[in-house]
């Protein structure tokens, strides 16, 4: 199919000035509309879907990736559901965010304003189309949907879909655009267009967000690798940290939040490894641990160098002993991805210093991982989870995808 | 000179991580230090700028850009009195922005970090070795300069002075450095340092900052080009409108916020245009106009395509008569650089509206576009003036350089 990424981008740019316009109750009565016609055209969306399916299956793609690929009325449901509850966010657009008047008169405002246009580049799962198309038209603004070849013809009809229902609202029709091409030099040309594309989020795994990252030339927000780190101090309740360890790492082990790496301390170490190691096992977990830990429990396989900075997304740990705050703090500086990392203490300073020193999104004391998430954390729907240090870290909800602008109001004031 | 970038990486990383446990009072006086150092070293580094002076000179730099390069007691003064400017400055870091508590029982936090290394790729003027260095240690971050190849004797002699400065505070020395090459490789090598360097700025020229963002894969703040535009509409005070369209493109051509292009109703173009044209005229400034401007004012040099794209930074200036408000966003929008622009009018909806829909970093009503600057806005020093809509839009200071951490405070939290 042969795609005009230009005229997408042009079209994009005129939508997201029209849009931003617009009312918090007109983007509302919009993201409504959307939501019932993926109910209503629930079957012709299950139908392009049935093709994208039997060609994936027909090519031999793993039951795990067959599974996040396939729709079904539920999980539709689901879409629609999450389209209505965005339009229940408060809408961060219009606001003022602060203003001041200068010695000469001039009044100072910050204005805070939609982005413009974002592109999402994502991979199998189809309900990022219209996850991703809710977030943006909340926040004011356009975008351009670049899903993965698996997906081609699920991501298309679920933006005919939505492209439909935004006809006689008025969000325009081309708020919403679905690149119709798996091409890579389609989603390459789209990564040049740094004129008319202010922010590239890409969702899916470590591979795609690398390409994209290296391959962009507009502004990339880097999302979801979670190398994620536990650490047990020798003041830790013990019995609250088996069950947080437990839970950071099998409750769903696939996702970015879950924790990769548990980190003891050596003076704890000969009485809690073996428990926590039968623990994690007795959960179907393989234990790759340091020396020392595999002195402690002898039939544990040692953890390569590539292990510390592997995020697994798997049922697997790595375990190290350390001598203490400092060692863990550097340990997660140097291996972990700057998602999300925890501290288990009873010791105040302490929790208080591994807040401060570690480097990453989020810093949690006595708690599980799993909670980096926008729902989690009460910022309502998120675009995916930021690990890099600009413009937002972290869950990226609503309020991410907007930007602000200075307007000065002068009476005739020139500069002396 | 072979230089090893990933030390020079290492290192501003390492520094990075003493420098955000630093005080706001071990910050400034480390920044104290480094404004005395300069002043007593003055002779050394007028010594290194000759070097730069006498080859630039042999090489036939061109005066504008020799003026730029030469160094002199009153410049490195001012050196020394930015550094104690930013030592006065609040310090960000530390600000805990909000808490919240979440239904079940999680507290949660954000925090105010510094963003960790920064990097500066400049130009000519070795002035921005020692302002990059204040503004970012302030913020608690270290950087890593890399000055233009004119400059290199004077930025490595500024550099050596700093860093000896810090020996002796508790600013870690490695929180400056200074690249000691002029060569396209190791620039090029740097700018690959994603896992080294959290931020990357360029100050200069066009050309520059498009190399920067071609070549990046570290996350770039755009800054500096501004075709910044004036509109003047058909009720605007038209004695108010002269001395602010003088003053926005005459009192400093060569910068960023000067105005390159004017834009007039054409209800008043036929009144209005011959004596602003002859007021610009009479301060030397070129005239290149729109077949209407033309029509009004015969011997106006006509107007190509590009140049409604270009920032002249020079006595020439763009004049174009439009139908209207909406014709005039139009215009700005799709032909801007995004940095900053004015409305004249006297009617308030209008100004509202331009607020509103203009799409750049700064917009103005009454007022001249020369505003646009740190110490204008009463931010205090910025290290560029943004236009991309990423983290940081309009002058950036030492607040832009921060970022957020997410803390969050469990009794043994497990996601259900």
């Amino acid at each position: 199919m042969s795609v005009n990424i230009l005229e997408i981008c042009k079209r994009a740019r005129a939508a997201s000035y029209e849009l931003a316009k617009l009312s918090e109750e007109n983007k509302n009565a919009a993201l409504c509309q959307m939501a019932n016609a993926l109910e209503a055209n629930a079957d012709r969306i299950l139908e392009a879907n049935q093709k994208d399916v039997q060609a994936a299956k027909a090519r031999g793609l793993k039951a795990s990736l067959l599974d996040r690929l396939a729709l079904d009325n539920k999980k539709i449901g689901n879409m629609a559901k999450e389209l209505r509850e965005v339009s229940a966010l408060a809408d961060p657009v219009g606001k003022i965010e602060s203003t001041w008047t200068r010695p000469n008169g001039l009044i100072m405002g910050l204005l805070r304003v939609p982005m413009g246009v974002i592109g999402v580049i994502y991979e199998s799962r189809p309900n990022v189309t219209s996850d991703s198309a809710g977030i943006c038209i909340k926040s004011g603004n356009a975008v351009i949907l670049r899903g993965g070849s698996d997906a081609l013809n699920s991501n298309v009809a679920i933006g005919e879909v939505l492209r439909d229902a935004l006809t006689g609202t008025t969000v325009p029709v081309d708020a919403v655009q679905v690149v119709p091409s798996p091409d890579r030099a389609v989603a390459e040309e789209l990564m040049g267009m740094r004129e008319y594309i202010d922010v590239l989020v890409p969702r899916g795994g470590a591979n795609l967000i690398k390409t994209v990252v290296e391959k962009s030339r507009i502004p990339v927000i880097e999302t979801g690798t979670g190398n994620c780190h536990i650490y047990v101090s020798e003041d830790a309740d013990l019995d609250q940290a088996i069950p947080i360890i437990i839970n950071a790492k099998c409750q769903r082990p696939g996702v970015c939040n879950a924790a990769e790496k548990l980190l003891v301390d050596a003076s704890i170490a000969e009485t809690f490894l073996p428990k926590a190691i039968a623990a994690l096992r007795e959960k179907g977990v393989e234990i790759r641990g340091d020396q020392e830990t595999k002195r402690i429990v002898s039939d544990v396989k040692p953890a390569t160098e590539q292990d510390w900075y592997t995020e697994f997304l798997d049922f697997i740990i790595g375990v190290k002993v350390v001598s203490g705050l400092d060692e863990a703090i550097a340990h997660i500086n140097k291996y972990s991805s700057k998602h999300s990392e925890a501290i288990l203490t009873a010791n105040f300073d302490k929790a208080l210093k591994f807040i401060k020193q570690v480097d990453s999104a989020a810093v949690y004391w006595n708690a599980s991982t799993r909670f980096t998430d926008g729902n989690q954390f009460g910022l309502g729907a998120e675009i995916g989870i930021s690990t890099q240090k600009l413009h937002a870290r972290g869950p990226m909800s609503i309020q991410h995808l907007t930007t602000t602008k200075y307007f000065i109001l002068g009476r005739g004031h020139i500069r002396e």
